[in-house]
């Protein structure tokens, strides 16, 4: 068996149409994605054999390219029908969905204009439950001297293959012996961390920065804001320091494929989860959620 | 044929030593560098079948690859042993190179650390000469809304896959009808261009951005100050504004694949490229210095 068969057990990857295992899904190495990381992605994950907040990630992808300049050469009929044919050729309850666009291959130039025909690329994968641990105890957090890539420069809401930026924030977080990484701007605001948004709760309020720092427009913080307002809960969207992190009652993080997570440590400052109300609050609402969308036929496969 | 055959002809790619043509060269979709522009890359052209610079290319590459923490798996002598094997199946008089290293494949993670075994790609076409109206002529620049990546973020002296900050720019000034764009960091002062180094010459003084300002440290701009230096030419690292640009009397751009090429307008100031003395004498220095290098046995294949 190679690496890959190793790494990637029932994995199934669509290429342009074309359904492989993980060793043998493979791309031109003149593919922009490849040589430039000129592409788009999104991933959720599958509950019960329905794509989770599919019509969200659709239209995430939408302004991702609209962001970048990248036409999109398939509908989001096509797509979704694509990423269907895929995970019921991998026939899981419970997927992980990864779904690329690049801008293509052309000549060797930078000018985007050179290459019109997108590849696409789909990973479906078992998705198993994420660690206990993680929810129960929480993870441990911290700042790192990297900065959150400028919206002028590239603007962290278009989800790009442009992710060194992040790479090398984890990479300082995991030496330093944490989980994950938070990046603040060149103001010294706080803006996401690598994957995931993040978010405090102080004296019963709930706080997570407001766009303008430069961040991702998260599904699940999208999601959470809308469950917030409907239940009159006390929340600012605002800048915030890491030292509003670090006096925080409550830290969590969101993401598409971990849901909300309780946050037991940022830099040297603890936090005690199984004190969290507010956290414990908002997941109840958030896996409530999830759950009414397990009928949701449309995104069925 | 297929797109890249028409692409590509007489076009050679080798991929961690197997050697194909354009069509068959590919790379497994699970490769960080398609994945996060998790790579580091190099571009450099060979004359008379001698590789040029090949010595300051290697330099570089390692420096980037310490700059974004990428151990490389091959040694300088094994990547040059990769990249003359390819060109002797090439067999190409003047070839374009382009080396691409990527941190391989691993599980689908940010952390770096879970992969660490490189992909080494290395593409190599026919080089034809470029065209003699940019010499003759020169080209047209305009500064663009873009911001160049701030150091802080990923710096833009690690020559990586991370590109999509000059896609993005030389997007805007191709939509503006420009042949390419220049880029100021988030102070106003004057970066670089997309993928070359630019200059300016006032009152028969030199002048560069410095490193300071967050840019690419070009092997073309290095021997350029090699030259000017040796020569005595009155000359200046610093700070630039754009208006520096649009005042000058002399502007020019350097580039490994394309050597010092005259700028005939930055936004809507022109010059007269006839009269550009300082530009004439340094392509003559610069020519003469990439002419002794056709001697240079060590790097001939």
């Amino acid at each position: 068996m190679s690496k890959l068969d190793d790494l990637f057990p029932k994995t199934f990857v669509n290429v342009n149409g074309n359904i492989t295992n993980a060793v043998d899904a493979k791309i031109s190495i003149f593919d922009r994605g490849f040589l430039y990381g000129d592409s788009i992605y999104e991933v959720t994950l599958t509950e019960d054999r329905s794509i989770i907040f599919w019509e969200e990630h659709l239209d995430r992808l939408e302004n991702s390219a609209h962001l970048i300049g990248l036409p999109l050469s398939l509908t989001r009929e096509q797509i979704t029908e694509e990423v269907k044919k895929t995970l019921v050729k991998a026939n899981l309850e419970r997927a992980y969905i990864r779904l690329v666009v690049t801008r293509g291959e052309g000549i060797i130039s930078l000018d985007p204009n050179t290459s019109t025909q997108n590849n696409f690329v789909i990973i479906t994968r078992p998705f198993p439950p994420n660690p206990s641990e993680w929810y129960q105890e929480g993870v441990k957090l911290c700042f790192v001297s990297v900065l959150r890539n400028d919206k002028r420069s590239v603007d962290p809401n278009a989800k790009s293959g442009n992710y060194l930026n992040n790479v090398l924030a984890i990479n300082e977080a995991k030496q330093k012996g944490f989980f994950d990484a938070l990046m603040v701007n060149k103001d010294g605001y706080v803006t996401e961390g690598t994957t995931f948004n993040i978010w405090l709760v102080k004296d019963g309020v709930v706080k997570t920065p407001s766009l303008e720092s430069g961040l991702l427009k998260g599904i699940t913080r999208t999601k959470l804001l809308k469950i917030i307002r409907e239940n009159n809960i006390p929340f600012e969207e605002c800048s915030l320091t890491p030292d509003d992190f670090h006096q925080a009652d409550e830290v969590f993080m969101t993401a598409s494929t971990k849901g909300i997570v309780p946050v037991n440590r940022v830099d040297e400052y603890h936090y005690n989860v199984e004190n969290f109300k507010r956290v414990k609050e908002l997941t109840t609402y958030y896996q409530g959620m999830v759950e009414s969308l397990k009928n949701d036929q449309k995104y069925r496969y």
